[in-house]
């Protein structure tokens, strides 16, 4: 059976690849594929920024290899990146909701 | 209503916090708690090591501040390789299951 790690980590792979398989190399996320992913699977990201060459830059970032694509290592990269953001936000709230806390008990 | 990779990545943020809760720093892991966390979340890549050290080879790698634990960041960078290893895998089964297909069709 799955551990909740592994179940995590399977979630990633299967959500790249119902992206990556539909044009060209179906391992690699072409452009069109890397927005159809960035507005179907991170919206509230996407919605954050005014700049409408905000997917060209992603793209320009993520493709260490410069090969027009964005692999699954390349991928890896974007979302590790984001969830350390999102661990350091959880972590703020936390604090912020324990401070509450104890203002509350004196 | 959260995405499917939205859904993965607070996955991992909720595996980590329920290992690095126990003890010490709440948001960091010690030794004893990232050897419960392999054990019980990545024991097939812990059973494939015969190394009695394996654990504090691991954390040697992962504790990059060298502070003695193992904080979020340094978390994501394991799940990220091993994520990268199993999609690797994951895309040499899948071409092996696609020639075992055009073999058997000719």
């Amino acid at each position: 059976m799955c551990s909740h790690l592994q179940t995590s980590m399977e979630g990633l792979i299967a959500v790249f690849h119902s992206y990556s398989g539909k044009e060209g190399d179906k391992y690699k996320l072409s452009k069109a594929e890397l927005k159809n992913l960035l507005q179907g699977e991170l919206s509230d990201f996407l919605a954050g920024s005014k700049d409408p060459m905000v997917v060209e830059k992603i793209m320009h970032e993520l493709d260490e290899n410069k090969d027009g694509e964005v692999d699954f290592q390349e991928f890896v990269v974007l979302v590790a990146a984001l969830t350390v953001a999102c661990n350091d936000f959880f972590i703020d709230e936390n604090e912020s909701a324990m401070k509450c806390k104890d203002a509350g008990s004196k």
